[in-house]
């Protein structure tokens, strides 16, 4: 610990050093550039991806939609799962059944760990897969950020999620940043199959990195999410069933008709706008932000998202 | 950036490195350590100190109250000026009118740029302050993290505020946490008195440390600000002035009668508890928790809120 916080401490001063140095480099020749939303509102149509139908969840609740891109490149079994379940009407009339300030909301069958009482999952679920924490690195196009991360050796996006690597384990996995969906579990590792998932609505709980498996995040919707009220336990649960907030439904978007369905694009995040625009946030210069902050957080970029322009 | 880059490959090499001999260690010895939780609950009572009702604002919301510690060492002259407006009623009957999701909250009076339909301020509120982004480092008493952060050179507490310091320029300043109280300005860094305030109720936006003045934290009842509808306006603005959350009062502790105060005590940020509990949580190894993390982020360091025992 104390050779590691000496480290820590001569990077710091470093990075401070060489900061300092490119602060004042910016203070002689203010750059004149654009906003990140100009960047991204002049972003080439080839910049942008369809989110794709067979890779989407619509969780319908009484006060609209959330939508769920789903990350199979780092969960195929869970997510594989979660498709089957999804199919088979598993948490229609189930319900969001925790609800804890600056964390997550969780949601699934809160009788599922009672026999008598719990939903049966839909024919083809199954009851056992493999803990999916984190994947191989081979293959992986990894969009890398330049920035420092107190949690992991390396951070960027990988198929539009936030994700961290280790170069020396060759892991690849996805960050607990606000907006991500994982499998809940106990305390066997792989004792998820995605029936009771939460949603992060706070502060990044890093910590919970490659220690769950991650199965997507919410694209649009997440102020339905993060408003519903705060459950008085400790952890967020309802003490009394009415408290819960009901699903109406979750479906794969693919099993929607066309015409209900909400056709979404995202930004790519090897895209040169998504690059600049992140640049534009790291080192905002303009009326209003003096001091460019010459750094960005994993979990601070954003990752725009737009209904198609009309053809 | 280039350099920059280099140098932040080389640390977060060599933390990888270090980090992962930690990790074996652990893996060859697993530690019994008492959990955060155990830790706090054992504290002394001399780890914990009295909120100073003179330094604490209520804020009625027809919810509940939400209850704020001052930070009058970083913003003298805004602090002054909050408490002059809240013992002349200023906020009573006004509003949250932004509810920006993963952002903040922002409240005050939402016509006071309207000469016609603004509420006077009380007597005594000065129209004019200086901007107090940060402040000298001297004689301030700084619980330092260990861990390495990317916004600034160091970053730890001082009088109870997550804060950050940089000893090249010798200045403190509270770091954009949720739950961290600040003044909204204009362009101008010296256009905010303190009369419209935001509260951070998502992942931490960092970037806008020492750009505003922070004046404080809510210590108790963030679930009903971050509760809030969302505003449909791009920056959490509400179309509707009835969509508006209503202020039934902001007043001072110290101004309230003592049968209606709520008293609280916070662990001291240099109790052996408060170390102990942080390092329990930067590398937590239980029955759940299999892989210690090796680092915390200030932002998702907890401080913890108790209500003081009877005597």
């Amino acid at each position: 610990m104390e050779k590691q916080m000496r480290t820590t401490l001569l990077c710091t001063a470093l990075l401070a050093l060489l900061s300092a140095n490119l602060h004042a480099e910016d203070a002689k020749q203010p750059p004149k550039r654009k906003s990140a939303k100009e960047i991204i509102d002049a972003a080439p149509a080839s910049a942008w991806r369809d989110l794709d139908p067979a890779n989407t969840l619509y969780m319908e609740l009484p006060t609209g939609r959330v939508i769920v891109e789903l990350a199979p490149g780092f969960a195929p079994e869970h997510v594989a799962n979660i498709k089957t379940m999804a199919r088979g009407g598993f948490w229609d009339g189930l319900s969001i059944y925790r609800s804890q300030d600056n964390f997550v909301v969780q949601f699934g069958d809160a009788d599922g760990d009672d026999k008598a009482k719990a939903k049966p999952f839909p024919a083809g679920t199954k009851q056992h897969l493999p803990a999916e924490f984190t994947r191989s690195d081979k293959g992986v196009h990894f969009d890398r950020l330049p920035d420092v991360d107190g949690w992991a050796p390396q951070v960027g996006f990988v198929d539009g999620m936030p994700a961290a690597h280790d170069p020396k384990t060759g892991k690849s996995w996805i960050a607990h940043c606000y907006g991500v969906l994982g499998a809940g579990r106990n305390n066997p590792p792989d004792s998820s199959i995605g029936a009771e998932l939460y949603v992060v609505i706070g502060q990044a709980p890093r910590a919970l990195d490659h220690q769950l498996t991650v199965v997507g995040r919410v694209v649009k919707g997440m102020e339905l999410l993060s408003t519903i009220p705060r459950g008085p336990d400790p952890m967020g649960f309802y003490e009394k069933p009415e408290q819960r907030a009901p699903i109406v439904s979750i479906k794969l978007a693919s099993d929607v008709p066309q015409a209900q369905r909400t056709p979404l694009q995202l930004l790519r995040t090897d895209s040169q706008a998504f690059i600049d625009a992140t640049e534009a946030r790291r080192n905002r210069v303009d009326d209003f932000y003096t001091v460019p902050a010459g750094h960005i957080d994993l979990c601070n970029v954003a990752l725009p998202v737009r209904t198609p322009p009309a053809k």
